[in-house]
């Protein structure tokens, strides 16, 4: 695996057909499994690691956001990543970009109802990642539902021509979602509401339930009695990310908490006949808590 | 030369290296010399042509933008364009886009000003054109100075790996620059105003004066004497677009003002010791004009 840190190189090891892992590093078992679906889709897997700065809406979780390039470099090249780009700011953002890209509807409701300028920062890392990068193919985690629904309605609408896969959720063995985030946790029961909220929900639209607001409710009662403090419950269609009253499309129920300072998202993805992805789970510790050799 | 409706046609026929020419058709000289600039730098000229919904601010200039694409294929082929891709609205917007692009600062003086919502229409109508064409090389007139500034920011800030070509203003014999909107002009000597105020500015510019202020109001009086009714005449950086107060960096100076019911635009580009690019000059009637044996 080589490492390299502008566009230019990447484009130079990687001309044509590529498969797209964009992260923000810290990577787990979450990302590995965007790299296997990429690895099983093209013969070059590039893997972009890059805090982007525009997607936070607050400085603090910026600078909290756990970083470690040396560990993600071990872990990148362990999966079969061929291509590491890990750009500075300045590769980035040079003059402190003028540039914005703005995915309305599809950015509203949710997160974007809760993270002020979020998705416009998504939407511009990504869309500078697709034109410098031109992958042929791009692999989001499903865990971030709504961002692969912006994702890909604003590679549809730019003519990207790539196609974005979606990768099933990994949790990890009691059942939290992962994320670098999960570092950060010290009430992991209360953690634990998120994920037992949502897998109630989807037993009860396995047994039928179709309305939205009881599904809701189900979320947000459970995590709420598990000591999530819940800030959203949402079911929404999966490709308009507008939330719905009943569940007679593809959709996805999300939900968002807090638990201690941490902020936490999780979903599951709901069929209209009340099939679910409801992810993966690890049988073994996530290597987010492993020291690596280095 | 092939005409063709999709970006899958045109990334096939046009697989990567080629120039490419934006339009929104009727062309005239000007696009022309556009394809010259992209012959001499590529091997394959691509001319797109489709007259952008999102970058008109009043559905009646819409209405009213001259549109003849036999006329077009017949100047683009004769001038040695390769690949002429003419979409449809379906192509280009199929669900009505819900994704934009905007470039802060740059787009702010002058016809942002004037035309809210113009330059947020053109970056991403031309994101769009560099995502799914992908070419090399793109050419834009200097004309259009502030647009040119815009689509340089947005290449920039996005990372697309192509090199932006200005191409000097083509003007009429008596001055007039080319627009496709010049056919709709009836008072001939009032729209020479717009170029009269801009050479008595740049005389002005070459004895010396490296002041704004007395440089716009040159142009705003010879204008306003010949007949036009000025919108702006504003000297500003080159770059960032941004209203100057000294002639001390490569800049515009520029002009709108409308001439009965037409609203044109002009410039020219003045460097910091005087000199100026006026543009170049037709020695006979433009093709504009010529009825083309169809």
């Amino acid at each position: 695996m080589r490492t390299v840190g502008t566009f230019a190189e990447v484009r130079v090891a990687a001309p044509s057909g590529a498969a797209l892992v964009p992260t923000m590093g810290y990577l787990h078992e979450g990302h590995l499994a965007c790299v296997e679906a990429a690895r099983a889709r093209s013969d070059i897997v590039v893997m972009s690691l890059f805090v982007n700065p525009l997607q936070f809406d607050s400085s603090s979780d910026l600078d909290r956001y756990p970083r470690d390039l040396g560990r993600d470099a071990i872990l990148a090249e362990s999966a079969g990543v061929d291509l590491l780009f890990a750009p500075n700011i300045g590769e980035m953002y040079p003059e402190g970009p003028a540039t914005r890209v703005r995915v309305s509807g599809v950015s509203e409701a949710m997160e974007g109802a809760h993270r002020p300028g979020h998705f416009e920062g998504v939407a511009t890392v990504v869309a500078k990642l697709f034109a410098g990068i031109r992958p042929e193919i791009a692999c989001f985690g499903r865990k971030d539902a709504q961002q692969l629904a912006v994702v890909r309605t604003l590679a549809r609408d730019l003519s990207f021509p790539l196609e974005i896969v979606g990768v099933s959720t990994v949790r990890e063995a009691d059942g939290l979602a992962l994320s670098s985030r999960n570092v950060r946790v010290e009430d992991r029961e209360s953690a634990l509401g998120l994920s037992r909220g949502l897998f109630a929900a989807a037993e009860a639209a396995a047994s039928g339930e179709r309305l939205a607001a009881p599904l809701e409710q189900i979320v947000t009662e459970v995590a709420t009695d598990t000591g999530a403090k819940v800030q959203y419950a949402t079911l929404a269609d999966r490709h308009s990310a507008a939330p719905i009253e009943h569940l007679d499309c593809e959709a996805f129920l999300a939900v968002a908490a807090t638990v201690g300072e941490v902020r936490l998202i999780d979903n599951v993805f709901l069929d209209p006949d009340g099939h679910a992805d409801l992810g993966t789970r690890l049988a073994h510790p996530s290597i987010l808590y492993e020291k690596l050799n280095l």
